[in-house]
């Protein structure tokens, strides 16, 4: 079988376990306050521009995101998502566990519009009973979010003026992060999303690395103690050192882009011989996820070669399925699903 | 101005008060462990058919609510509620703050069905990710609801058996249960409600009492150690006496059902009062709390001597009002409202 | 039997319940918006010298704890905390529930000094893996401790140095603030006490009140959206007004002081009559809480007409029985026991 | 400088990588439910005896603890613990930050014995205020401890009893339980652990693995539902096949035992030249950690050529050195330091 349901099946960029094999044996200081940390965090910050810019490392998505979102607000605050929000939906309550509501709002494309937390937020504020309900404090998005749609640079200027407003943090969670950079119709770039952004992450484990996603805060008050805070909720990596130099491998010479935009271009023929087919899309996107509408009878067909992800029926006799790209995906397997596509 | 707008706006039922005086100097163990507790607790026991019911006192619905599903759920479950449920919307979040999320479910009327319940737990289970999901762990409904409405018995029944096939506890929030049971359309009771429900509370805030709701627990696990919850979080009233004497005159010669039916009465005809007049109401109900849909003129009209609760525009032109009665409403302010729906 | 055994085991000082009937049937605005709390408040805050304090009223110590406390921490802060504290030893773990540590340190009479904290965050933040560590956020105190012990100005002011040095809270657990204020050793009033605390709260459950506690906050960061704290952690009293008329019953014209007056008096009496029998105490105090170490053939003797607390052996021979009086004590029971003492 | 403070420095044991790289393209099913897994499992429920055993791997001894405790308690119920074990003191309040009250107990040596938890367990339920306190719910012991001492076949075996008399969960943090093994003094082995305890983990990052520990679980109501736990708390790692393979290689032909043999031999060689030189320690100990009283001119000529670990002063003239050896000593560095220590 080949498998084309996630982005997570293989090991690691190949140069990264070389440079893990080098430094086997090295002696370095624990918790990431080694060099090769150090060295990854300033290339991170010279990336996006940032200098002041605080740079933490996490092993994995619903860690980084219980960790940053229960940093960041009261008791009595809540977070507001996407109803298709990582946080809302596959994270067994990991948010709610903290002592947070998630509050979600209902979306086309898994995509929050300025309009909609305007709204949310007005509603709070002008209801009389608003103590009696959860405070907004914070707005969750991902990019590429779930359905493998981006925001654009407008998206999130709009989003920052309605979270200035109200005092709200913006989060961006970019677990799939370079695959949202190398979408054809991407229009922004670390610089900006620093800027834009109170804190954000770049994934690592769907993008090459065996673990990891680089968290980094603009906002002062949350850079504030925020180690304590990593070790309180059990994110604290002893070997920190591991992490440091997976993202050192990762960004050198820019490989963490090209492996993006290696997987998207497939993600893209593959996209395209669907489309030749005739058949629709969940939405519109061009990042390594494709959430396909497949008749039932080619749904048998393609599951007899290629694991997909079924993401339940569209109507009576249509299936979502979600095709997946990675930096690691073979193209010889895409020109092979490829040629079955077409002979649906 | 006249109070409509809700139904805590007086102090207690006369009765209470006079015992407190009576009392007053009486020396009593504290924490609700006195003989005055003691009694009110076998009479709620002997009203419900359940001599093993155990029945506990706190001050107020929030406070009940989070003590009795924090106390119920495992940290990976949470509960099921009607988006529109009291636990959702005005508890700022106070179930989230135990930890545990609220899996929100559309109705029109505020009411769950079994149905709605077996579509999330059947939907839950099928997921292959089922593990990275919130586990539903039980029902909270309201009866009345927040809208008003109320469960039958077939209902209820109904949600017992799709309670049972996935393992969740039935929780009935009866902050206005007497006002349920004054419906001319109820067709429940006590010892029908203990055996269908794991637990439930008898609303006395709303209804009579200073303050105070009775929870009365079916189910044996969550029977088990239920004091220290309530320590835990707040709830252990010192001078526990005072909550036991409340319900004891509160059931005195069932003046708990005579006092909802006087305010379901009265609410009967401001009903008929606004029906005659030609306007429609939000959803069918024939308790204590009416929502009905008012041309907006007529809103300023009723607001000139009416405090009622602004429930929002309903459509460009008309706004729902919530008119609420209680145990002590007026007789002649209802009349005075009546005349004054007439001359709109 | 008399009961000695605590201060909450009568109603409430007469003209509570008087003014609570008066004004039983009027309509007032729910959730402490009314203009008996706003009277209250603003008689708190004179009383204080504090006309920008925030004063908020909850309806027991362990709720206004929880409440205190959570809304002031971030999430890896603990509380510092005499081991004999409240917190730590009789609330179930209601702080822990809310996340947070409580960092106990021993005392031989309950207080905390500077130099005990000094020391607590000295060795945090000197060590080397101290993000591995709570952090110290607020030290928590009660005056009178759980021991009768109360602070003196000195004390306090001590302490509020060592919590600026550390960014620290100081807060004040008055569940018998008034009994501390009449003890003839005495030296702080309440407008010391706001300038030196960042929040305390004005005990009325143990001091003649039904229940109640006034938490008067002077932090400004912690005044923002305290509502919302109150209501998520169950404590939004929906017939508020209880709670105002309350406070002001008890600080019409000093009542509040008068009767801690009546309850220090008879307790120095009874102390001199252990003390003239030739008894040792556990500690010095001049508050309603005496704890004598008494032989245990006497101890029977006395169990047989008088309820205490009994706090655990002294030694193989000896046991300390805890004796208090109220607002509420009858001076000619106090009679009775001294007589009781002199014959034993 | 040679590391002797801690044994984390290193990264894995090297046949770990090797697989690795081999398996680092093969595609695999995510969240540990594949068959490198599996059969890491399965080896594990074999050494153990435990063909029932359930077994979960997680990234870290924090992560390990939290979720296991979270998951086992109800929220009145926290977790007695020596004050120095790792949950108490270098977690950043992890178990508290899940709701939960650590109840310390001061010991000699790190280790609890049976008549310790008699007595907290004693004294709580015979309190007539129990429920105002917290419930004792389970036993976290760590093998070898803080300081580096070993429980015994009797020592755990007592414990079982007085868990088994108040229904205590006993759970063993085994973050070096390789090191604990091969102490000359062990009497115990897996199958005896896992009969004895309800839980355990068996230490992979300490004892030459990347990063990872298996959690072993008898008890059938915490084994329900374990991996929702692990999910929520956000240790539920995407590629888990890299935590499979490294359990898999340290079992591979005894290896995990080997390389903690070889790290206490080099220890016991280390303490026998400090005895040697006259030097006392804190406790005896036959583990890879050596916590050495030694004279502060002698911490200054060590701390130029060695990295270990300062415990903070003794007396006035004497410190607490930490030397740690572990799979990843180098046998030259051990004769240097020996030689040293000879020549102080």
């Amino acid at each position: 079988m080949k498998y084309f349901n996630c982005d997570y099946n293989e090991g690691a960029y190949p140069p990264i376990l070389k440079r893990m094999i080098e430094t086997n044996l090295c002696q370095s200081i624990g918790y990431s306050e080694d060099e090769y940390c150090e060295e990854a965090r300033n290339i991170i910050r010279s990336l996006c521009g940032a200098p002041d810019g605080a740079v933490h490392f996490l092993v994995g998505g619903t860690q980084a995101n219980l960790t940053v979102i229960s940093a960041a607000l009261r008791s009595h605050q809540g977070v507001i998502s996407a109803s298709t929000g990582h946080i809302n939906v596959h994270e067994t309550g990991a948010i709610e566990a903290t002592g947070h509501k998630v509050l979600s709002i209902n979306t086309e494309d898994g995509l929050l519009t300025a309009e909609m937390v305007e709204k949310v937020c007005h509603d709070h504020f002008a209801d009389e009973a608003f103590e009696h309900m959860v405070q907004p404090g914070m707005v969750y998005i991902s990019s590429p979010s779930e359905l493998g749609t981006i925001y654009t640079r407008k998206g999130l200027s709009d989003l920052r003026k309605v979270c200035d407003k109200y005092g709200l943090l913006l989060y961006l969670d970019g677990a799939r992060l370079g695959y949202g950079m190398a979408d054809r119709a991407n229009d922004i770039d670390l610089p900006f999303l620093y800027n834009v952004c109170d804190v954000f992450y770049i994934g690592g484990t769907k993008q090459g690395a065996l673990m990891g996603e680089a968290v980094v805060i603009r906002n002062e008050a949350l850079k504030k103690d925020f180690r304590y805070m990593i070790k309180q909720r059990g994110g604290m990596f002893a070997k920190g050192r591991l992490l440091g130099i997976q993202f050192l491998e990762l960004f050198r010479d820019g490989a963490y882009f090209k492996l993006a935009e290696h997987a998207d271009r497939l993600a893209d023929s593959i996209r395209k011989a669907f489309e030749d087919k005739g058949y629709r899309f969940l939405v519109e996107s061009g990042t390594n996820q494709i959430f396909v509408i497949v008749p039932n009878n080619a749904v048998e067909k393609l599951n007899k070669k290629y694991v997909s992800s079924n993401n339940g029926p569209y109507d009576e006799n249509h299936t979502v399925l979600r095709f997946c790209t990675s930096w690691a995906t073979n193209p010889a397997d895409v020109e092979e699903l490829i040629e079955d596509i077409k002979a649906l």
